[in-house]
């Protein structure tokens, strides 16, 4: 398939790199353009702007947020100029429910079609096409890009026609993520300050009722205390965190948990911890129970 | 072995069974005389008094809180003035942190060993000898009981030798249950005001990052708001939470968290719900959210 | 004085009209023409546009929200288009700490004073000439301005040179009686569940330690239960803790207390309290405790 | 009158004194024999035991907990055993509600009358005989001390016949201030990471609508970072909101604020902040903030 693919981060370039390498043509945009230049010996064309992208049936967008988005989409040389009527604009970021919005609205006006894709899973998995997909949008759009999914993902959870249903599965995710760190890192500082070592409990939880995966990736960083490099820094923990209870806000719901794990996020921030892996939550729980840190 | 077994509710008459299975002489004692007559036709041996039930290697106590225990083990016919020297009791309710230091100092100083050994599982899991058990305390005293544990559950993890720290172990892990429930609860409520179906939901989350019993077992019974029968009473769980924040307050351990889900559970409470499951920490997620409930 | 007004919901009508009073010549706008006309007979000249009230020294604004101010200050018919050089931009609305930013920026270049003067005060306050001003802004244009402030308050504190910090200060006010709302409403949930008559109870806070026109007023409201006809609705309540946390989140401070009383209003307003005022925080303590609601 | 006085802390001691400058007869007793001599001079006279002090036909208690209480109270040579058919003992320390209760029982199955007369103010309106007194009990108790009462405040509240209620009423009283505590050290910040300066914020506050004698105290300590020497420690706030949500608990009362405030205080107190005064909530927040703390 001819395919769009804007967005070269870490996580981007690992799926771009799947999608190349399960056939499919893939045009690159990123806006360092070394980025993008990377992936030419793997068979990318290199698209100059994000238009020059979004000329064949799907273009997939994932960018660091809200304003990167809008950027490569609503920009004069943006996709929604370029898309061709029926073509489909994939959005894999991570964005505001508000976003999500006016992008469906945007791309049907356009006569374009919409749909909102989400991942779940750190670098890692994007590498090793083993990510979950949180897909939302027109039932004949999602047939369409089945096979992209395919190439980079373990599996693909269709979740609703409206793709801003997606957007808000993967905010909600996020937030569980956030709380699980947050409960692990106040278990972890009274369970170490009783004297019980942190390893032992994190194995004896992660290996009994706790056996995700999430358990082992989190619980091991707050039981090593290892907090940098941060594989997703505080502050995207906290800019999610905020998109989720702006969603709900809009929702007319409260979200107690996301407002403390919000409050604690721009703590470790405040206090120097800007560069730090979202689970330094364990950090300041320890700090706040008069435990030494690293 | 000679075994007493002190406490045949759902999950004590469970974990008996499973001794007898083993072949085990096991004699049992419960307030209710007629939840001990029940295990007479597997082979269990009746006592009268917890005394008498004490008066082999190890005797159990499996019950429902601090008053129980304290009865079972000080009153003039409990255990501690029955056991024998160098005999093991061995605690697997969940009870206070300070109450399992009583114990060991007072079978210390009689000359007895205490292990506290809470299992993790509910009362399917004890019948099928699926448990988890969390066991502290002396190494020798844990090897003795080894045999026992093997019948009842699945894995035993040492904790470590000073046999509060399981009883902290345990408490820690009920109240990381309630935080996943919390957060469950706030999430569906979320994503149900949005129009998103909560068993579509959950199944997402299960099939994904959250692939653990505890969010299969918790998101199904919010996604179909099935409060009643409860496995788990509000109550119930309010003791545990209250039990881990007394706990963390004699250790200097703020546990926000804790805190939280404690007002919750009271209110689900004050609001009539004593006898539904802690799970309807989703109802009150629901109703807070002006959504309609069940 | 020439002194233009604008905006004439209950507290702008009450402090035209004592700008009015004092003798200053008085052009007043406001959206909904009958609401400027009620005022032509005590003297105000009528303006079509906010261009036609700014034509003064001085022009004044008292609007609902961020948008309103925008509208009357940055639409091709604005206050920003039509002020003289020097004159000065005098805002009393409660507005975010981003957009008085902007208006400071605009209005320097356009080489306009802006002048940030929000009051305390409900509208009896303002009818009585008694508000409280928190002005900041350069020295001379709070010079020239104070003969206006001194028409329609008791006294004026002056903050600081830069605007923003009044609006910061307006902010943080409410913030403050919100939490007070709060704590009051959580203490006589619990004294009222006790037996104690809720009105004895706030006499004897309001006549001891508690004794500021605050407590007296909320207090009130909240011991006779009566929440409607609300003098400052519930989702105003939430749109000013929301501003204080959004000003708060921009400096990287947390505020668990805001973030507790955002997530109450949330639920007053989704339990369908939309009209009522932000003291039926107290209803939500009430029902959260299971006491009967009026 | 003859009258017994036992606990002579900093607030004991001006209150004893009050009641012996305003003619009555005072024995006085203390655990620290050196505390009663000092009062010799007066003209009290001294008791050995707490027993000899309660002789008279009422015996006032002013001690710092529920176990000094308990001592002085239930002990063989306690109050209990000596004070005569229909004499009164007047509680007026800080403590549980359980305990209020038990007081309440035993005094009456003793044919002795039980007053709850806990005070508010500090150290320096006791000297001045300028506390408030929260006093329930029987009509004809209160009327007896209210020549006591008029001796050391400026006004008694009757709250009801339960003395318990007068217990509730002061622990909820002092939950109220730690909320202002912690509601004010969020808002001061916020504002001091804005620039603007604390001690003209803290002004502004409180000669505006926050015009109590609490936030000019509190908000002043704040303000100028005065956490030491400690009016009222941090543990002995921590104390008095513990017993507060142990009685909202008992009620089935969730009050998120005093559980915020209560994790704050820990918190405090686990930073090593033990020796300081309950406003150090203040350097928690400032800290939180990333805000240089003396």
């Amino acid at each position: 398939m001819q395919v769009g693919f804007i967005g070269l981060g870490n996580m981007g370039s690992a799926i771009a790199r799947n999608l190349i390498k399960a056939g499919h043509a893939v045009t690159v945009y990123n806006r360092t353009l070394a980025k993008a230049e990377a992936l030419k010996g793997e068979g990318a064309a290199v698209a100059r702007r994000p238009a020059e992208a979004a000329r064949g049936a799907v273009v997939i967008t994932m960018l660091a947020d809200d304003a990167a988005v809008e950027a490569a989409v609503f920009d004069a040389d943006g996709i929604l100029g370029a898309l061709s009527s029926g073509a489909v604009h994939v959005s894999m970021s991570t964005i505001s429910v508000a976003l999500s919005q006016r992008l469906a609205a945007a791309h049907a006006k356009a006569g374009q079609t919409y749909v909102a894709a989400p991942v779940f899973g750190r670098p890692e998995a994007a590498a090793a096409a083993k990510l979950f997909i949180a897909a939302a949008g027109p039932a004949k759009a999602i047939a369409t890009c089945q096979p992209l999914f395919d190439a980079i993902g373990q599996r693909t959870f269709v979740i609703a026609e409206e793709p801003v249903k997606a957007t808000l599965v993967k905010l909600s995710g996020n937030f569980l993520i956030a709380a699980i760190i947050e409960s692990l890192s106040e278990a972890v500082a009274l369970t170490r300050k009783a004297g019980i070592d942190p390893k032992t409990y994190i194995e004896f939880l992660t290996n009994t009722l706790f056996a995700a995966p999430i358990f082992k990736t989190y619980g091991g960083l707050i039981a090593a205390e290892q907090y940098s490099p941060a594989g997703f820094a505080a502050p995207l923990g906290l800019k999610d965190v905020r998109l989720a209870l702006a969603a709900a806000e809009a929702q007319q719901v409260p979200m107690p948990i996301a407002s403390l794990v919000r409050d604690h996020l721009l703590t470790v921030i405040a206090q120097g911890g800007a560069d730090l892996d979202w689970s330094a939550l364990g950090q300041l729980a320890a700090r706040n129970a008069g435990l030494p840190v690293k």
